[in-house]
């Protein structure tokens, strides 16, 4: 391993006191550096490196290249019984998310179910990190983000399609089952990781210049024709997701974002559902754990495979990093260092 | 082509005279056998054979093996605001999903978003059908099912997995983009048909007995491995819709579904919203427009591709099978008649 991917072991309080001192001096208040600084230590203390550390110093970028206005709040356009459009004013998106999250919670206090959609933010970081905030106060969460296009229409060259991740999250007693997967099979940093390490991809992950289906990570960032998950089916679940998030919030498009060349002012969709407003609420524990156990019940298929529900694993990394520290490469942390 | 497998033409009206006397003499009263045979009719002229014409013995079957009450009506279990759950009592699943949409549709003019769950169901036959009953009456519509377990976790040799089929449309204009996908990459029914054909799939569809990937249908008809869409992506959105349908509606989860052997009372949820209520509503139209105008801009891969949106294709195929009639196997339409 050469000295630059090197990994360092850096503690939480470090990593988070370090994120807060480049806030403060990147026009951020006080009180939202400290948020934001949590919210980018948390995704890296629960493994989230990507939208975590290894993310933060392309969230100051933004912010200095005035993409992200350290100072804007989301404003309501416009309210409709348990229906509400905000405006994210390109404020900082992972704080919109926040907000618009706990206004979905709210709107579902009153009916059931509530929406709260975003228009005109930015790049949110982690779904998931919503769907954990909403399943953990015992809502379920349904939420998904458009993003500029970088996949391909199936049956395509170019990018027209976002990845546009979706998140589903429900709670499991004090935890949660939270799933935040993207439209594209692997992720440009996940190939790249995959590529810098001159390793191929467990699977297929995109198709060559030529058109081949392909596991060489660096055939695809070249052809830029990342895989859609379930092929066909990926590419249109994109493609509907993004129509809502544009209509449900009133913002921008894929490809109005994508016609501005750097990723801003996204369209992204709250949905909260109040669960102990059911009929059977005080049986859903119980029949989450009974699902959950079923899963686990499986046949494995070697005894080396753990099957898990999506979320299991996050206490135990968190765990982990608390006790080791977080896995940093080291030139990502000079990198911060220097900001 | 085998004598059993060759196709023949049968005009809509035939279908729907065949399919209407056969309901008649199943048990169901003349209306509900209209609108069943409507419904087989619709789907099989607008191409969706497998849950039209190919499945109506399999729905005759189910009915008179009792699996379907013909005359149950689902009954109200609770009402919370925007949430209603209803029991299905066992009655045909394509009448209590047009009813269970129609509620939610109901409920979102009144708070602007509404759900309808379904416990104790029957398959609902074609998912996209309740999103073009809601998209064309111009609601957003989100809504999946549960089934019988049928694929594995991912990492796990046997079936603990629904492909629980999930739907999304929005209006078009006078038209709907309606998204109708399972879980599994492909379905049985269409890997039978590779199998009978003697041809490979178009792109690997499950795990052999060896746990090597495969295109081959007969060895993932040997293994029941079939492919989640997007790996562990698939398998993941396929446990949180069915852990969302059954806490939602109350009802059997896929694993009390498996226990009884047959795939019957599933549960079902059936979100509805109205966007006549958003601030952007005369705007929504010229949207979707230039989102769909962006996709078809796209680059192709050679001058024979065709890139669409989901539904796009239904109105000519719908044109073509008026005209020239629907095609079935003439295996199917014996078994049909013989009913």
């Amino acid at each position: 391993m050469s000295q630059t991917n090197q990994q360092i072991y850096i503690s939480s309080d470090q990593l988070r006191s370090t994120f807060l001192a480049i806030l403060k001096k990147t026009g951020f208040t006080d009180q939202k550096a400290e948020r934001i600084a949590e919210i980018f230590t948390t995704n890296s203390l629960e493994g989230i490196y990507t939208h975590g550390v290894n993310r933060f110093p392309r969230f100051v970028r933004n912010t200095r290249d005035g993409y992200i206005k350290p100072d804007a709040e989301p404003t309501l356009i416009h309210a409709s019984g348990s229906l509400e459009q905000w405006n994210g004013n390109l404020g900082p998106g992972p704080l919109n998310a926040v907000f618009a999250t706990n206004r979905a919670i709210e709107l579902s206090d009153k009916n059931g179910i509530g929406l709260a959609a975003l228009a005109n933010t930015n790049h949110w970081m982690r779904g998931g990190l919503y769907g954990w905030q909403a399943a953990k106060r015992g809502y379920v969460f349904i939420g998904w983000t458009n993003t500029i296009a970088n996949m391909p229409a199936w049956g395509a060259m170019d990018p027209h399609l976002g990845n546009n991740p979706f998140i589903l999250a429900v709670p499991f007693g004090k935890e949660a089952v939270v799933l935040d997967f993207a439209m594209s099979l692997y992720s440009y940093g996940k190939m790249e990781s995959y590529a810098t390490e001159g390793k191929r991809l467990p699977y297929p992950g995109g198709f060559d210049k030529d058109g081949a289906l392909t596991d060489d990570p660096e055939k695809i960032l070249e052809s830029w024709r990342t895989l859609p998950i379930g092929y066909w089916k990926g590419a249109s679940l994109s493609l509907l997701l993004d129509i809502l998030a544009t209509i449900l919030s009133g913002g921008s498009s894929v490809n109005e974002i994508t016609e501005r060349k750097a990723e801003y002012a996204c369209s992204q969709v709250f949905i909260a559902i109040d669960i102990n407003k059911l009929q059977n609420s005080p049986a859903i524990e119980k029949e989450v754990r009974s699902i959950i156990d079923d899963l686990h019940g499986s046949l494995p298929v070697n005894d080396k495979t753990n099957i898990r529900y999506p979320g299991e694993n996050i206490l135990k990394i968190k765990e982990e990093s608390l006790k080791n520290g977080i896995p940093v490469s080291r030139s990502i942390w000079e990198e911060i260092l220097s900001l």
